[in-house]
C-alpha cells in the first residue's frame, strides 16, 4: 500500500509530502485511514530529536482517529469500516506481567507509534489490533484525536490515585493537557481549583468548568487553601515550589505529575510524613481505560477544545503551536 | 496522685529522680501503672530539644506498657487492672475529619504523650481512654512496648501502601525501626529485602526474616535488582540517592519513608512518570491498626529485638541507645 504523509527529513526540519509503501501486513496488525490527527507536543519533541531518539524521515502524529481499511488474520475485534482512534503506542509483548495484567502501557516492550515507523500525519497508519480502539458510538471523530494521548495521559491519574466525587481537587497548567483535566475532574463531581498565573485565561477556564482559579505564583493564594486538596495534577513540565504545593493537599492528599519535569522534585521527606502525602507521576494509560475514558467523554459530552488546521497546513498549524497559541489543542483533518 | 518520675530539667541534661503531683483525674482520661517503658530516639530528641517543643523539666517515655489504675466517668471500654499500651499521642479532639474517619493520628490536635506533658519513665502516666490501647491475650508485656511507636511506624505504611503477600520489598536501614519492619514484612508473606551497610549484621538480620541482604552503597548490587520490588521502607534519615532505589523498584511499585530526612528528597519525575511510581511517607498509625497489629504480633508471634534495663538506669540505657549500640530496641522495666 502506497502512503502519502508529511515528514520531517531531519532535525528540526519543516514537513515535507513524502510516500512510501507499507509493507504486507502482519497478522496481528490493523490498517487504519486518517480522518484526523491530533498535534502534540511530543510530535514536536519528536521532530526536534529532544529525546534522542528520532528518525528520519520522521512522521509525526499519534492522536489517530480513522477507520480501519484492512487487517491480518489474527486480528480480535475490528471489522473494515470500523470506527478507531490510535495513540502514542501502536503495539506492546502481549506476554509480560504489565501486559497481562492489564497495564500494557507500562510493557517495557511497548512499542510508540513514531519511533521507529510512521505516524499519523498521514493517508493511513498501522498498528496492533489491541491498541486499534473501537470509538464508542457518538463519538464526535473531529475532536476525538487528542483524547488518544492528552486526554489518557490525565485521565489515567484520575483512576490511579483514586479520586473520589467527593473531593477537592487542583490542576496545575492549563494547557493542552490541563484542559482536559478540568473537563474530567468537573465531570468526575469534584470541587476543581485551577492552578494559573494568566489572568487572560480565566473566564475560559471557568467555563471549562473550574470552580476557581487560584495564581499560584502568588504565596498567599497556596496558604489561603492550605491542607485543603485531596489530589492535585501537575501538568506543567516546570520546576515549581513543590512543597507549597504539598501544604495545600489535606491529609493523605496526592501531588501528581504528568509533566516531565528535568530537575529533579524537591520533596521534604517532613512533609510527605506529617499527612500521609505522596508524590506520584504516569505516562499514557491501559488500552482497557482508554476505551472506558472514551465512553466516559461521550456520556458527559467531554472533549478537548480544539482548533482544526488542514493537513496540507501542518506546518502553519505547528507554528501556532510554538507560538504557544493553541487554544488549547490542535487536530488536522486528512 | 502522686508520681515518681526520671525528668530532664534542662536541655540534654542527665535524666534525674522528680515527683510530681497529677491533678484530678479528667471525665475521660485513664492513669496507667507503667510496667515496661521503651526508649525511642524521639525520646533523646526532645531531652535535647531538637524539635524546639520540649518543656522542661521532661519526663521521656513514650512506648508504655502497663495496667489501668485509675479512670474518668465517661471513660469507655476499660477498667481497673486492664492491661494496656500508651504510644506517642495520648489524646486528640475525636471531631475532626481526621479523628471520625479513624485517623485520629491525623488529627491537627493530637497531644503528644512527651509534649506538655509527662511521659512513661515513672510511676504512672495519663491519657485519653481513646488512645489507652487494651493488649490481647497473649501479649508479652516485656517486649511489648516499642510496637506502640517504633512498631505502628513501620506497620502503618505496609497498610497504607497496600503491601501485598505475592510483593517484593526493601528495607532500608537495620535498627530500631527496620528490624521490625523486617518482622513483620516476613510474616506479611512477602519477599523482603534487606538494605544494609553493616556486614556484621547480616547473619541477624537473615535470621529476622530477610530473604537477602544488599549492600545499597554499592551502585551494582542495586542494579542487579533493578525493576523488580513492589514496596521499599526506608527507616533512616540519611540523603540517599533516592532516584537509584527508585529504579530498583517494578512498575507501580512505591518508595515510602518513615525516616525524617533533613535535605529535601531529590526525586526525577521521569522515574515517577515511565513506571507509575510513587514516594509516600507517614507517621504511627491510628488507634484501630495499633489494634490490629498487635493481634498480628501475637498470631505471628513478633516481637521487637530488645534489650532491658531497670528504670533506675535509664541513664545508662540512654548511653547505651545514644552510642548507636542498641540491639535493637531498648525498654525499661519499672
Amino acid at each position: 500500500m502506497k502512503i502519502h504523509a508529511y515528514a520531517a527529513k531531519e532535525q528540526g526540519a519543516k514537513l515535507e509530502k513524502i510516500t512510501y509503501n507499507l509493507p504486507e501486513i502482519g497478522k496481528e496488525e490493523v490498517d487504519i485511514k486518517v480522518h484526523y490527527c491530533g498535534i502534540c507536543h511530543s510530535d514536536l519533541s519528536m521532530i526536534n530529536n529532544d529525546w534522542g531518539m528520532s528518525q528520519y524521515p520522521l512522521v509525526p502524529g499519534h492522536e489517530v482517529v480513522g477507520e480501519v481499511i484492512g487487517f491480518g488474520t489474527e486480528v480480535k475485534g475490528l471489522k473494515i469500516g470500523d470506527k478507531v482512534g490510535l495513540g502514542w503506542y501502536s503495539a506492546s509483548c502481549m506476554h509480560c506481567n504489565q501486559c497481562l495484567d492489564g497495564k500494557q502501557h507500562l510493557c517495557g516492550s511497548a512499542e510508540a507509534t513514531i519511533v521507529g515507523r510512521h505516524g499519523g500525519f498521514a493517508d493511513a497508519v498501522r498498528g496492533h489490533w489491541s491498541w486499534v480502539t473501537p470509538l464508542p458510538e457518538g463519538l464526535d471523530m473531529a475532536k476525538a484525536g487528542p483524547l488518544f494521548c492528552g486526554g489518557i495521559t490525565v485521565f489515567n491519574p484520575i483512576v490511579l490515585s483514586g479520586v473520589q466525587p467527593t473531593d477537592k481537587v487542583g490542576v496545575i497548567g492549563v494547557g493542552g493537557l490541563g484542559h482536559m483535566a478540568i473537563k474530567f475532574l468537573k465531570a468526575w463531581g469534584c470541587e476543581v481549583i485551577a492552578f494559573s498565573s494568566n489572568p487572560n485565561k480565566k473566564e475560559e477556564i471557568l467555563k471549562m468548568g473550574a470552580h476557581s482559579v487560584i495564581d499560584s505564583t502568588k504565596p498567599e493564594a497556596l496558604e489561603s487553601i492550605a491542607g485543603s486538596l485531596n489530589f492535585i495534577l501537575n501538568t506543567t513540565n516546570v520546576s515549581l515550589d513543590w512543597n507549597s504545593f504539598l501544604t495545600t493537599l489535606a491529609p493523605q492528599g496526592k501531588l501528581h505529575t504528568v509533566g516531565a519535569v528535568l530537575e529533579p522534585m524537591a520533596i521534604p521527606a517532613f512533609s510527605l510524613i506529617m499527612g500521609e502525602k505522596s508524590v506520584g507521576g504516569s505516562p499514557l494509560g491501559s488500552i482497557a481505560l482508554t476505551r472506558k475514558m472514551l465512553e466516559f467523554c461521550v456520556r458527559h459530552d467531554i472533549y478537548p477544545t480544539v482548533e482544526e488546521f488542514k493537513m496540507d497546513d501542518v506546518n502553519k498549524a505547528i507554528e501556532h503551536l510554538e507560538a504557544g497559541k493553541a487554544r488549547f489543542r490542535l487536530v488536522l483533518k486528512a
